[in-house]
């Protein structure tokens, strides 16, 4: 009997999980929450319900592969992750391994932007691209590059960190501690900065009436809203946000005469209105050698981008074990 | 009999080449005067005389490895080179081939810079560092990748240009035409601009008066000989150039958690005055998961670098040819 792999996405709202065959298809799929308690542990069990909700035991996987929200070492073990507030530094192989008993060297984990990245590149909008980038930009920005086929991650599996690339010394201040970072600007966060910025100085701005619906607080939907409504305050914000993605792919060209860079995460249902723009600085200020054959695309997975990813990765690490 | 690999490192101003044996010795070494006239024709020309000194035939060299002072793609082929005006576009392998009546397959040409990476990598002090990451200083900014002890050269081989990320959008022009790139700050026409920026300001720094033995210019040894001499200006210039390199191995460190940083080139003249403050900069201002292990130090060749990375490389084309 062929035996399958479990890949799981954990997420600091959601933890999402399929089956994947060896060959790598996906057929079932479903989406718990992450429990708010019990730091690892609650979410140990989660996937004890998972494997009840796919009606599959420990012993028919071929592996477990894990994709995590925040730094995870080569060794699969995960530093302080900002959305899974309290977990501090956890072996996830190995602890897993013992609340399931399930062979430790059959389990996987990695960073999930870096596994969004393997996802684009086995199955998506990167296919076989050598380099692929992938920036996934969503509350923070996650960086994924695949090299010669492999993801590239530096010497203790954290790189490559792409939203703490400087792009304005004097801009404001990131939560690494540095000024301008890209992920000041180009992110959740980063957004409803730059719009308050400008709504500050602009009482007509169609923002705060479309505010109402989102308590009060501006979400990207809502500078979306009001930029195809013709609200130049919101069109400024997209403006400028595209030209600080603008600077981050040029930079990104420059470093790594990129085949192709994949751009995925919540922030890009602002879609060509910042993509689009963003796209032409870039081509129009990198070297042209570098940029000459690169393509900039949207992600092609969104949702299930960690569990593909988390597939092959496992599938990956199957066949170096052969 | 052993046959030999002749290792060639053509420079804007003087050839070095040297006799490299297959274990990677080189044991002769020669710098002749690069032709200033009939452009790569001259300087294959300089290559037969090479052989000359060195009394050996060409069919008596299991390769012919060339590193080249400007973007040249994984072909072998150079674009533009800006310090050997007029080449344009050359097929440096075919071309010299052809000249020598030599096999084209065993011809090697690279980017200088990239080779100065291979080189510190393989004999110097990046030895064995994965991912180990080169900067050389100089007229402008040089930078070479070891990935799994490969160089990272990106889809068309003209990866990375790390002197062209940028470190202030609203910095000087830099030759690329954006504002504010690396080699605008931390090369030879960085510091000199540097430099004139203050002494326009400071009639009276020591730099002025330094400056009558080199033909009233500013040359980066003018700054060191001033700052060792207590001059404020001088010292500003270095302390600007330092935090400016700082800025740029924060960068670096983020995007590829790398075991080793070598800093080479003209412009480590300036020594532990520029090199000290960017390192202690670029530990503290990085994520510390990723600088955690990272080293950063000077090069261990100058003159011989590029010589020393073309044996490098034919040694493992050859291995690879096997």
């Amino acid at each position: 009997m062929k035996k399958k792999i479990l890949a799981i996405d954990v997420g600091g709202i959601n933890i999402k999980a399929g089956i994947a065959t060896e060959q790598g298809k996906v057929d079932e799929f479903v989406e718990i929450q992450t429990p708010k308690s019990d730091g690892p542990q609650g979410v140990f069990a989660s996937i004890l319900t998972i494997l009840r909700i796919f009606n599959i035991s420990s012993n028919q996987l071929n592996a477990i592969s894990i994709g995590l929200p925040g730094p995870v070492g080569k060794d699969g073990i995960i530093y302080n992750p900002p959305n899974l507030q309290s977990w501090g530094v956890v072996d996830i192989p190995s602890d897993l391994a013992r609340f399931l008993n399930y062979p430790r060297e059959n389990i996987y984990a990695a960073n999930d932007a870096s596994l969004a990245a393997l996802a684009e590149y086995k199955f998506g909008n990167g296919r076989g691209a050598n380099p692929m980038i992938m920036l996934t930009l969503g509350t923070g920005i996650g960086g994924g590059i695949i090299i010669d086929g492999k993801p590239f991650t530096g010497k203790n599996g954290f790189a490559p960190e792409l939203g703490h690339i400087v792009l304005d010394p004097n801009g404001p201040r990131c939560g690494c501690g540095r000024l301008g970072c890209a992920e000041a600007f180009v992110s959740h966060k980063g957004i409803v900065r730059t719009a308050w910025e400008l709504l500050k100085r602009d009482k007509g701005s169609i923002m705060w009436s479309l505010m109402k619906e989102s308590s009060n607080r501006i979400i990207p939907e809502v500078v979306k809203d009001a930029a195809l409504l013709g609200d130049p305050a919101a069109n400024r914000v997209i403006e400028l946000t595209a030209q600080k993605l603008g600077l981050l792919l040029t930079d990104l060209i420059n470093i790594f005469n990129p085949e192709r860079i994949v751009i995925g995460g919540g922030i890009t249902m602002l879609g060509k209105l910042l993509i689009e723009p963003a796209r032409k600085y870039a081509i129009k200020k990198s070297l042209k050698r570098l940029s000459r054959d690169v393509t900039i695309v949207k992600a092609k997975f969104s949702q299930k981008a960690g569990v593909l990813g988390a597939a092959a990765m496992a599938l990956e690490k199957i066949h170096n074990r052969l």
